[in-house]
């Protein structure tokens, strides 16, 4: 059973006691970096890294997590700043999730656990469910009541047990964890921040033994800030890592808990009232893992932004029109959070910056304005 | 400029002159494999296989092309059979398309060619768009005139010129490429199957020093089959691959010339009258590179299986429900091909089977029947 460790005020515990700290911060599984190299073996995608998770390789469909190509985009630079983008769609259901959910998954395996469960209604769902059945898990996905049709259809798919649940659905998550017949591996839980970190350690090891100068994700939990964060120092102990790229959250300015905090200079994140936004996947107004979050932004000397939702969607339109890059609205907070952080100076000319791209837009059936016009095959020659 | 050879009279041209050869079968880019070996660089995903490329990698979307996970899944053996996956739907725009389209794209770009176009209502449409926009590129897609608007739409997102096409939709493959004022990849042009070879380059890199039994999937142009094939070719004459894994072609039994040829024993495929399947993107009733196809199928000791309808969506459900993999029904068709191919002893218990997942199913938006319980939150822990 992996050992768990508080970031804050360093207690650690054993994971099969507690998922968060007495001090009611999350935990993340200890590692052993002292002696990390660069792999060189052929373990495929984010299991090069096993040496730093506390999970073997698995088989089926974990197996297939991570590895999603770093490349640089030209078309897509901001001023001076050089693009990078990070595609997380490229995962086994086209989102970052499946690489905590196979470490989730696979633990359980390891320990003899039946049947995990998750709380959310997207891509998080999609995931958990979608590593459970190809572990051969059972899965419980408990989604708010008054889930729209289509996001019901996409995690149904993959056929878990799911239970619309009735009542307070922010409340859901703490209760979720204090539930024993069921292993939720929840957004900021360890094992899942343990998978979620492995994107980081990607990232350095392309640009190894360089470094970007800064990473901008959207941000929502602060699971995967955390677990990034997490790497960073992992990869600074075992001595292949000298500075640290800065992190930048961007959240979607009808929802941005985490933004406000950073900017009103506070250590805690409040719950705030959330609006409606076109980012949906990551409108989370009271995340569980936000002072970790804000503590991995001041520690990288990063930053945060809002992103309004006419910003979203028009960058949306640019990493499709522009970039040939097709990702869901919460993806394009992150490179319209760029967009807003060259225009504010906090990221400067030639500086690199990879944007990740959390998830693919192939998900969101909205209709789009096409403009096609009808020739016929006789006159095509003479229309091109 | 590539050159480029027919495998069936051996004639050799420019491809500038010529996409197809004298003979009326299609042309490959010729490549001079002696000296190759597995690379050790760090060239991401298809990138790899440079030095048996006619292109130098790229920046943008098309760098991210290929590179996709091949997974052992226990959990879908068919009968003693063992069931590895090559998920193609982890690329760029979701399938294996992108693979092609990303040297199609980059040579047109070394060339100063401006303009690029395909035939295509579905993955080749999305795939060559994304990639040419990515580059900088012009494209233009030609649709049939009664394209779903759904299907429509999803081009749509990477804005290109899209155009109607009113006339028969069969013909106009060939009316393109004679087309001088756009560059048209269609499914088995020369650069198109030089990029769809790379997935055969990975998966006997990943077996190697071993090799697969057998490598099951959809064809429709017969355009990745060709490309199959020219890679295990390539493979042995750098001395990297002794044994060929068998290759089998999977069609829908509603269009299924290929199939109906190897079986009639035929040299050459003829058209047919095709019907409406599912499986519609691979629907394609007189395939331009069939013969070359057969051709692949039995210098390899393989076959070809026809699957009705039924067989695909239970394939299609089985992949999900007990895999974790989303996958389009033309993909489905691989494995429910795989189930018959081991029903008729063709494929037999104890054998390692590749079977590729050509592209992921978040594009089809189909309905499905949903079984969710109401909870309430206080319920929950009992309930669980
Ligand atoms: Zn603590
Ligand atoms: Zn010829």
């Amino acid at each position: 059973m992996p050992s768990v460790r508080c970031y804050d005020c360093g207690r650690s515990a054993d994971l099969a006691d507690r998922k968060r700290c007495r001090c009611g911060e999350p935990l993340w599984v200890e590692t052993d970096p002292e002696a990390f190299e660069w792999p060189t073996g052929r373990n495929p995608g984010m299991w090069r890294y096993t040496d730093l998770l506390p999970v073997d390789p698995p088989s089926g469909v974990g197996a297939a997590a991570g590895g999603t190509p770093l490349v640089r985009t030209p078309r897509l630079d901001v001023g001076g700043v050089q693009s990078f983008l990070k595609d997380e769609g490229q995962n086994p259901t086209g989102s970052f999730k499946d690489r905590g959910s196979a470490v989730g998954v696979a633990s359980a395996l390891d320990r003899g656990v039946e049947r995990i469960g998750t709380v959310s209604h997207g891509n998080m769902a999609m995931s958990t469910a979608a590593n459970a059945t190809g572990a051969g898990l059972e899965c419980v996905v408990c989604v708010p009541a008054d889930i729209p049709d289509e996001r019901l259809s996409h995690i149904a798919h993959y056929d878990p047990e799911i239970l619309r649940i009735e009542g307070d659905y922010g409340r859901l998550y703490e209760v979720s964890l204090g539930i024993e017949e069921v292993e939720f591996v929840n957004s900021d839980t360890p094992l899942r921040v343990a998978g979620q970190k492995t994107v980081a350690l990607e990232i350095c090891e392309a640009f190894s033994p360089e470094t970007p100068d800064a990473i901008v994700l959207p941000v929502s939990s602060g699971g995967q800030l955390g677990g990034i964060w997490k790497a960073l120092h992992e990869l600074r102990t075992a001595g292949l890592l000298e500075e640290f790229p800065r992190l930048y959250a961007a959240q979607a300015a009808a929802c941005d808990p985490i933004v406000r905090a950073f900017e009103a200079d506070e250590k805690e994140v409040r719950a705030i009232e959330g609006g409606e936004t076109v980012a949906y996947s990551i409108a989370n107004a009271d995340p569980p893992g936000g002072n970790r979050a804000l503590a991995a932004l001041r520690d990288t000397g990063g930053g945060a932004v809002s992103v309004p939702d006419g910003a979203t969607r028009a960058a949306q339109q640019r990493l499709a029109r522009e970039g040939g890059f097709r990702v869901e609205a919460s993806s394009a907070v992150a490179y319209a959070g760029l967009e807003r952080l060259v225009e504010r100076d906090e990221i400067g000319s030639g500086e690199r910056v990879v944007t990740i791209l959390t998830g693919h837009g192939f998900k969101e059936s909205h209709g789009i304005d096409v403009d096609a016009r009808t020739v016929s095959l006789d006159e095509l020659a003479s229309v091109l």
